[in-house]
């Protein structure tokens, strides 16, 4: 219980080469989508606030607190989590443009970290990738991308490997992204060498 | 699917009332706790950031934003969520001086919905109540709270209610709060009518 070193570091990490903007329809996407899944009792799945590091504050008036100097933070640990069906739901969303492969330096050592212990939990972790010049959104199992970037063999994952390890989410209006159909068919359907559904 | 009156609210709702330092130290402990927890490998719980509405920003380095202006918002759920035993967990703490309740005006509608729906959803949700003039904390069930605020009758939960129903959490070095091991009791432990433990 000495020191915490990884709490002490993140805690003073400021966020510098923002990316803010990048992977932002994404977000929004999954964020619509999460709130169309709450109106409908169907999940309770929220997005974490990001994280920031409050410098300087100020009180203009008595019981208003006014932030005067602040600024982003690394994350410790993905971006959404929730309850789906009475299980633990952690995910991270990234987007690219390329068209063969995700380029693993987008996906951080900490959520690699964060997701192996979900896992190791008994909790359902999964990475959502988005390849906007295919217009296509994959969901797939934590455990594969973290074998993957464990093993560091290789500095990104080919689109094929996704496509048959990972679950084409649908597309929609309401909602935007129908990716719990994807974590039904995935984590709760007892189905394939049966040939029977739960 | 019409507005989302409620996430639109919350959106905007700026927090003033800053009751920034009141439950600190509660806070403090169950933080370490939920580190102590994560650092042996038996639970992944954590406090989710304070959400910051950001009005101005400020590029003082090309890859560095600063925050020039912001506000605290009020968090649209509870405090703390993670996964435990392969259950996702879910909790809101407050502290209180008074001796012989807990008032009703210090957990807000919002906390209550957001833990009536993890109930809903399957997941596990609770209050940590900490009485500081007796120096005890408390583990209670949602379910006793979610009635007691829905009836409306009472302004306050009496501190005997909170132990009876309640769990009291053990206090130590490390963790600080043994509240996990309530969690055991409350949630994992199929004793008491036959009188074995699973």
């Amino acid at each position: 219980m000495i020191g915490y070193p990884n709490r002490k570091k993140q805690k003073n990490q400021i966020l510098c080469n923002n990316h803010a903007g990048r992977g932002m329809s994404l977000e929004d996407d999954i964020n619509t989508s999460n709130q169309y899944y709450r109106d409908f009792n169907r999940g309770l799945i929220y997005k974490k606030p990001t994280p920031i590091q409050v410098v300087k504050v100020d009180y203009p008036k008595r019981s208003c607190v006014k932030i005067k100097e602040a600024y982003y933070k690394t994350p410790s640990t993905t971006d959404y989590n929730g309850v789906y069906r009475g299980k633990y739901v952690d995910f991270e969303a990234k987007e690219t443009k390329n068209k063969t492969s995700f380029p693993l330096v987008n996906i951080h050592a900490h959520q690699i970290k964060h997701l192996q212990h979900v896992l190791s939990h008994g909790g359902i972790g999964f990475f959502i990738f988005r390849f906007s010049s295919w217009n296509t959104t994959y969901l797939i199992d934590a455990s594969y991308i973290i074998n993957y970037y464990v093993s560091q063999e290789k500095k990104s994952i080919p689109y094929a490997y996704i496509q048959t390890h990972g679950i084409l989410i649908k597309e929609g209006l309401s909602p935007r992204l129908h990716y719990l159909d994807a974590v039904d068919q995935l984590y709760f359907e007892e189905v394939t060498s049966h040939g029977t559904k739960k």
